[in-house]
């Protein structure tokens, strides 16, 4: 039974997988770390493994917490994987795109692959039949946009995620979700367009936080799976113990 | 002649018209306020009147200073304007995109036009045939975008806008450049592509800052108009003269 944690910019994630299942998964802020990870050790005893994946910040005495109780493996671009990696700068690309990676080749071998993480930043990572990962790009996500419009303007207020009713937004609030939220699946559609003039048979892959909320609003076909990343990191722990 | 002065989130804009001909521009930062006017009014001894249009921060001394040479109109939304509003919070519609608004119904009347200013903020503004303002939409700049991925995560670098080789990014600069600069150039196609359902017969006008560079990347036709905003502010001021 492994243990999968996930460090992300905002929240981590707990999950725990028996084999290839998951079976537990559980959303937290970073403060609640310690009490958290108390109580799915006590609720899943027969933890063995860890691996542990930080794209944020986590301190020495949490990942220590963990290593007093199971054999940890932490994410880094020294492990093995499954892909040949044409990214030039493999050292600062984001573990999370790595494992995001190894489940598209654990899963869907022998396919083209666009991976759509919809989180606090939008990855697009492309992953070609030959199991060869050529790269990508990185945009703000939604909340990043709409914090963007709060931050670092003079005059807009900070809005909660919503789809307008209208693309012609009548008010200064429906034109900032109108911004927001088409303005990303335009981006998404226009993306996955530019991909299928040189691959046909691409497949998409949509998965992160706000991948619910785009997915049916997309005009590309996509296949939504919300646990990639975690089925990928899984996948790293098994292949790296072997 | 007229002094027409823009301040937006980043940048004070200068721009002299004679009649409806711009004839002298300058951008500087707010900083420089006092120096700039004073080299303009030198420059321009036969100024008469001057419009503020201001959704950064001008302050009182600053407004005062011209005030005191020139016959000055500050941009709200009490003026009187050429075209019919259905914004249901009139006063929270920024002042930019009023002025617009103006310069297309001005320059382009009886057209259904779509306003894109890509400054920053991308904002969308719609007026149709009938001259009737139906309001739109706004998104982050290119330069929020990269801000927001470099304050807003954990990792990533604070990069200058550029645009990358090819879509598919292969280091984590060419991915941020991918995100940012497709990202919005797909957002923008898409947008055109969703008004061009309704409206066949659209005109584009794009302006702002990033127009240049992004005009010659959209696959739809649009007309980049470098001077709309000031245009509009100054017909503004000559209707509002009368």
């Amino acid at each position: 039974m492994n243990l999968i944690v996930d460090v992300g910019n905002t929240y981590v994630k707990f999950a725990v997988f028996f084999n290839a299942d998951l079976i537990y998964k559980l959303s937290f802020k970073l403060n609640e770390f310690k009490k958290q990870y108390e109580i799915v050790k006590k609720d899943f005893p027969k933890l063995k493994k860890a691996i542990i994946s930080s794209v944020g910040h986590l301190s020495k005495e949490q990942v220590e917490l963990i290593k007093n109780d199971l054999n940890v493996m932490e994410l880094t671009s020294e492990l093995k994987f499954p892909f040949k990696n044409d990214y030039q700068t493999p050292k600062t690309l984001g573990v999370d795109r790595v494992a995001l990676v190894c489940a598209s080749v654990n899963q869907l071998p022998n396919k083209n692959v666009l991976i759509i993480d919809a989180g606090t930043c939008i990855t697009y990572d492309f992953v070609t039949k030959e199991n060869h990962y050529r790269g990508g790009a990185i945009s703000p996500g939604l909340r990043l946009r709409y914090l963007s419009l709060n931050n670092l303007t003079a005059h807009l207020p900070l809005l909660e995620t919503k789809t307008p009713d209208n693309i012609i937004g009548n008010s200064t609030e429906s034109s900032i979700h109108s911004g927001v939220v088409y303005g990303a699946i335009n981006e998404i559609d226009g993306v996955i367009n530019q991909y299928i003039e040189n691959y046909s048979d691409l497949t998409v892959i949509l998965t992160g936080g706000d991948s619910k909320f785009l997915s049916n609003q997309l005009k590309n076909t996509i296949f939504a799976k919300s646990n990639f990343l975690l089925e990928g990191l899984n996948f790293i722990l098994e292949y790296n113990s072997k």
